[in-house]
């Protein structure tokens, strides 16, 4: 490479983007960890990118209408940090670039979106924040659709390297952007030719440009380092009616002497090298120094955006009161004032009607009551939409000509739809669910975890959730897959027993601002065991007594789910025997371990037998609860799974595995003695 | 579709492939569930492969040179129960053919690999099977570098739906076989145009001919009812020294009232549509019958292969006495005698010399010992290899020119890596172990879940296994996943705590035959902590006392993997207060709970407060130990995570999270009150 034309050619251009790649190395070595290489190849695109196209306010870093830039090569995470700092973000500040992946510092060792305003997504895990992006662009045309192109009008940028496009999910996420033609989402392909292993041909060699036209995207091919065929390149992918992708041709590292090297993927931490580097740059400045000229050009261009800023103001506040009030409502992701009575009239219907139901076919009898009051919703499924029942008769399907469609068909792509999610709750303004069978929790959980780690209030409806499922067999069968939801921090897993606890978990689920849901649903009906109206929403506590112990109180049985209903069969003919039994209902173990310890106390009182009943592992969190926290508490015993299902009829699987009144009755009297 | 036309121009064809259709629509009338569209619209390209491709002996399904027919497709289980019908397989009989998706049948909703000889591989899960054919297809390559051609000879042929290949999973699959050439791997693409949803246009709009190509395969286009078109093309295909993809255009339920549209993908029960369609065929026979003269010409197909399995015993044979012994004894899984000598070896060493070592780093030393005496073994990373220190010296690059080569760069593919793994052990002669961060378990998860399910003792050498990733961030910093990997049924999961204990861990991965292992490795340095040399291999107990009390026990401290060292130091002040305090070290909890009782109560005896050590969620199993399988054993604490991690230096988030001695002894004081 020859690095003195590049200056040359253009030397003003040259210096602002030097200032990444000399921050970037001064950061890295401090932190003596890091990945300085894939910022010292991309600064040349990223700088053209922020200079001349992106539309952004730095002192607004919130501007709903702001263009989105994905970092979906999070490792190179010194170049947002960089840009941030560069162009004036008041929290990405000098200090922070000094402390780089220190604790406490925003500048974390991969960008998390809730350290900084400016921060869109959480990237490094590779593939999502390409996959993230295709939410985004979805939920600006879903925004625009509904609120107009003088309020919503704006593109995603991404920057995704060879790890992102081998991974999978990008399969996934460039089939569902080009079936949708979403053509303001602009992907650069940091094509540098070197993964960690070696020469990305070690292990790849697709055609890349070759796989996104096939996906319906427009490709072109440019030379990275040359800021007019960067600008040229954005001007075209901005013009084009699909969604494109830019080969940019680089070298990793460039001007250090671990360029092209897999080595300058990494750490580049010796000083000497360092120096050469920065020399071979022009760079005659200090550590972290950034002369005042460059900086200030950096600033001018973080100010660029202002002006067409200022003019969105003045447009939304030109709207009717109602739509600025409703615009920010979404936004800001508050759930409408009627959702609480909604919830309650479906209640005390479904409490009277007593209905035997699926609680998939609950949660559906929910969603049509809930997405007519909250246009902000937006349903999908991976290819199971009649199984999973997530779409509503109101919501039209979105699609290249009805962007105002509120349900997506997502494909068979589990991984995709979560990744997808994430990024229209990240966005904004769009309250996203999505269904699929929960076994393929499998697929979709790199992209779970982080609904949870990134705090987006995303709802998986996860139907079939047993045996019950039945002769589909144990390929479909959950068993493990609640342990491993209730193990990931800042999930809300919900097993609801009936459509009233379907309800309320619903209303629980839409009213969160940072924290994700998973519903776990049956196939198989179950009858209303919640037949007392109760305002209160009970699921709220996670836990409460469904039916309390006739006589003294000597066995406490906890179940969740299609479980309860066993449970309460048990409860007769232990009560028929003179054995005084309580059914705690168990809907959501996260939000009980959160009650107070009174409270707690009340419904697990110490003493009597306790037996839990789910038709899963118990491993799935159950010990807490039946033993007590700190030990002592009480005798237990477990009903559940402890294999994989098997293929049948679903009546004949409980039977088989014992998850039956019999069982648990059984197992209490084992226990009493 | 003109079926009078198909039926006239190959009425031979036509008639052993209608068997499969009618027996198809009568197993899932009988069964009242299933999918009978896929059986139907692809029992063309099946028959043509089965009659004049595949190289099979009915009566010997376990034939080790026998082709492979993978049906990735695995909701069209009836078409693979159909075949092994008709031509002749002893275990799926016209009895299992009547109990589809019965308990206890071998003919379960999905094909499950474990519940007969000639089921290849569990599929269901979309994308496993066509990624499970590459694993299958490069232990065919490496058999055959090892043993010759006149032993080893076969091809591997998929079928794969729309579902398929929609996964991300078929991405990287597809990719890994574009990169390697394998030239005997063919997929048929069963291109009906139909989802579940509805026509894949729903969705997607991939041109997948331009896709398989631009990832390096040789693709055809062809009718998947024609069977002269079929024929040709798999020759055409047989000849490329590529990876073959055939894009059959097909009906699915095919002459079926619902042709052609998604409700053909399901159940297709409907009496009088069933014989409507059986009369569309001319098969004017009884359920479940299929005329003798069709049944024989199947049978004969079931027996086309036997001359060559004959002639393939005649150079078995004919072989020196070494190499069948040694043949054999690869393909059974069976380690070889060395094994526990070489380990003992290795153990009596490092104990001596007490390194101070990284378990990912003793896992290297323990590969550099296991690689050369077993020749077996087949490692890679998901380019991670110099983290993950997963390549020994020995091994040599697996390469299209060197399939001697015992190292894969998988590339950035956990997911098809883990799939792929499964595919050469469950092919045989391979015993494969690949590498990523513990962190990306969720990106492999779909495939490591069937490792359990399908029993194959794939060993999954997950490394930086905690917050000690350091800088990273919690993105890359695992905290539920060793509870994931513990709520899985049949699966081992090691946390070792110095080289020793994994070497342990190790020997006992690879004598498995029918349970995967996830080895939980830490990035950071632990000091050897079992410097006594013992010859027995006492992880095989899961956990044992590893320093025991002085004085009266009050206080029992259970660890894993870089927490004993905590323990151990936690004991040190406690015992110099006077507090006596043993130390377990619980490097797998599965083996533990395989214990007798007796050996249980003396590891863990009731009485002394116990508190677990794991930097990691309390839900990965813990409570189990802490609290007694019953209750009422013992008062009980725990330290570990309940969030997600940070980005930081290793130490300083150690301290951060309170995972220390200081926080154990304090813990430990709270308890005893």
């Amino acid at each position: 490479m020859d690095i003195d034309a590049l200056k040359s050619a253009h030397p003003d251009h040259w210096k602002k983007a030097a200032a990444i790649r000399a921050l970037t190395l001064d950061a890295v070595h401090a932190a003596n960890s890091g990945h300085s290489g894939m910022p010292m190849g991309m600064a040349d695109v990223a700088t053209v990118l922020f200079e001349k196209h992106l539309k952004f306010d730095a002192a607004n870093p919130e501007w709903p209408d702001r263009d989105r830039f994905i970092l979906s090569a999070g490792h190179g995470s010194m170049l947002l940090y960089s840009l941030l700092y560069l162009t004036g973000d008041a929290e990405i500040t000098l200090d922070q670039i000094k402390n780089f992946r220190q604790l406490g510092a925003k500048t974390a060792g991969h960008p998390e979106n809730f350290l900084a305003k400016a921060i869109e997504t959480t990237t490094g895990p590779l593939g999502q924040g390409i996959a993230n992006s295709v939410g985004f662009a979805m939920a600006e045309e879903i925004q625009r659709a509904r609120f107009g192109a003088k309020l919503v009008d704006h593109h995603t940028y991404v920057i995704a390297g060879d790890g992102c496009l081998m991974e999978g999910v990008s399969h996934e996420a460039i089939g569902l952007a080009g079936r949708q033609k979403l053509s303001k989402l602009t992907v650069f392909w940091d094509d540098n030719n070197i993964t960690i292993d070696g020469k990305v041909a070690l292990s790849d060699r697709t055609d890349q440009k070759a796989r996104f036209e096939a996906a319906g995207w427009h490709v072109q091919e440019i030379d990275g380092h040359n800021p007019e065929e960067i600008d040229a390149a954005i001007t075209a992918a901005k013009k084009s009616d699909l969604p494109s992708m830019i080969a940019c041709k680089t070298h990793i590292a460039l001007g250090h002497a671990a360029q092209d090297t897999s080595k300058g993927h990494g750490a580049l931490t010796d000083p000497e090298q360092l120096t050469a580097a920065k020399e071979a740059y022009d760079w005659p400045y200090g550590p972290f120094e950034v002369p005042a000229e460059i900086k200030s050009a950096w600033e001018a261009i973080g100010q660029r955006g202002a002006a067409a800023r200022g003019d969105w103001e003045t447009r939304f506040s030109a709207a009717s009161g109602a739509k600025q009030k409703e615009f920010e409502r979404q936004q800001n992701g508050e759930a409408p004032k009627k959702l609480s009575a909604t919830i309650k009239a479906l209640k005390k219907q479904v409490s009277e009607e007593k209905p035997k139901a699926a609680t998939r076919k609950s949660s559906e009898m929910v969603l049509e009551v809930i997405n007519p009051i909250m246009p902000e919703t937006l349903g999908g499924s991976a290819d199971l939409t009649g199984s999973n029942n997530t779409k509503t008769g109101d919501l039209g399907v979105f699609d290249v000509d009805n962007r105002a469609g509120r349900y997506v068909y997502f494909g068979i792509r589990e991984h995709g739809m979560a990744s997808a999610m994430n990024g229209m709750a990240l966005h904004g303004g769009v309250r996203p669910y999505g269904g699929t069978f929960m076994c393929f929790t499998d697929y979709a959980r790199p992209a779970m975890r982080l609904s949870a780690l990134m705090q987006q209030p995303v709802v998986y409806v996860m139907t079939h959730d047993s045996i019950g499922l039945g002769e589909d067999g144990p390929t479909h069968q959950p068993v493990e897959h609640l342990a491993i939801s209730r193990a990931t921090p800042n999930t809300l897993v919900f097993r609801p027993a009936d459509t009233v606890e379907t309800a309320e978990a619903w209303e629980i689920a839409l009213t969160q601002q940072k924290t994700p849901s998973v519903l776990s649903l049956t196939r198989q009906g179950l009858p209303t065991v919640r037949t007392e109206h109760k305002t209160k929403n009970m699921v709220a506590q996670g836990g409460y007594v469904l039916a309390d112990a006739e006589g003294k109180r000597e066995v406490i049985l906890i179940a969740t789910g299609s479980e309860v209903e066993i449970a309460m069969q048990a409860r007769e003919t232990l009560q028929a025997e003179g054995i005084g039994v309580r059914v705690v209902s168990m809907p959501c173990m996260e939000l009980f371990a959160q009650q107070d310890d009174a409270y707690r106390k009340r419904v697990l009182p110490g003493g009597p037998v306790r037996v839990g009943i789910e038709a899963g592992m118990r491993a799935g969190g159950w010990d807490r609860w039946l033993l007590g926290e700190r030990g002592r508490e009480a005798k237990a015993g477990f009903i559940g799974m402890d294999s994989f299902g098997a293929s049948a009829p679903a009546g004949e699987l409980f039977e088989h595995f014992g998850i039956t009144a019999e069982a648990v009755v059984a197992k209490v009297k084992d226990l009493l003695g």
